[in-house]
């Protein structure tokens, strides 16, 4: 792989610079500096500099990084090609507010597919996907869907994990608070509100 | 402040450390590795290591850190005094959702109080909280709530961070991808769900 040297936490910002980069295209801007960007997205432009750095320098001194090719380098990167799939499993409010979550966008995803144990949700539409029998998640390689998105109950998670395994999926989103395991081969990203509140107190002076 | 020196992304891990210690402690260990831990943290153990050293060593040659002791340090840094309230604004599928979490318990956080302005859910009660009128919001410092959640849709969310800073709330955990502005007194922690997906493709080997 040609940019196997970058670190995972410099992966872990790119897509955050990315929405930043997005925001300030919107505003009509065409390059920023490490300075400006830095106020966008909440990392200390010597942090920026450096995460740039470990594939080509695209600022130029006084002028700073030109947003669309930058914005371009990125998604290469990334492997951000427009059109990828996601497939959603659980569609309680969790899931629900994942399906109408507008943020995916900027990055080229869709969910295309939503699943659930439930006959109630079973057929039914939300947004532009219509909630399938989870009995079906088989199919989704041969839809071309390699991503999902968990989004069950802790006690189903690796269940639904290994489902997911068995169908073919490379890449798994997880917002369960209990550990999944998977083979190594498959990527899994947990998403946990609790750690992030967690860091709040730390920044709060003590009353 | 003693541990002004710690980096940033070292605090944001700290919450995941303390999260997979309380699962090993769960299952009976008294004792971890760094490598043992970094399987459960999915950090590498030359990172927690790392980590780890900016508040002293807490390891011993071949038999690891102690869970207990390791812990405590974890929240007194952190800031992590049990009874720590945190306010929810918005009780749509995704405020539903984070009331509704379990993982908030190891932190010793509690969801206190919650707001919305939708007549239909004023005064219904959602597991062990009554939501409140938006207007309410003016009552969280007396109440001793410094933390706030917000979940509602983009176009509300400055808004609504306005009347939280007014109410005198120090620390904000973000849900909306639109970006909000605060007094530099205040944190604003982010969580955008696309941004954690859009690292998955990076991952995923292209078929």
């Amino acid at each position: 792989m040609r940019y196997s040297k970058i670190p995972n936490e410099t992966i872990r910002r790119l897509p955050i610079y990315l929405r930043g980069l997005a925001m300030l295209a919107q505003q009509g801007e065409r390059s920023v500096s490490s300075g400006k960007l830095a106020d966008f997205v909440s990392v200390p432009p010597f942090q920026i500099r450096k995460d740039f750095s470990y594939f080509g320098d695209f600022g130029t001194r006084g002028v700073g990084y030109d947003i669309a090719n930058l914005s371009r380098q990125i998604k290469k990167i990334l492997n951000l090609e427009p059109g990828h799939k996601a497939a959603l499993v659980g569609v309680g409010n969790l899931g629900s507010a994942v399906l109408a979550y507008s943020g995916f966008r900027i990055y080229g995803f869709e969910v295309e597919a939503a699943f659930d144990n439930d006959p109630a949700k079973i057929g039914k539409k939300i947004g532009r996907v219509s909630v399938e029998d989870i009995s079906k998640i088989n199919t989704l390689a041969r839809r071309g869907i390699m991503m999902a998105i968990i989004a069950v109950p802790e006690q189903t998670a690796q269940q639904v994990a290994d489902s997911l395994v068995a169908a073919g999926v490379k890449g798994i989103l997880n917002f369960s608070p209990k550990r999944i395991t998977v083979p190594k081969k498959v990527k899994v990203i947990t998403i946990d509100f609790a750690t992030d509140l967690a860091r709040l107190p730390y920044y709060i002076p003590s009353s």
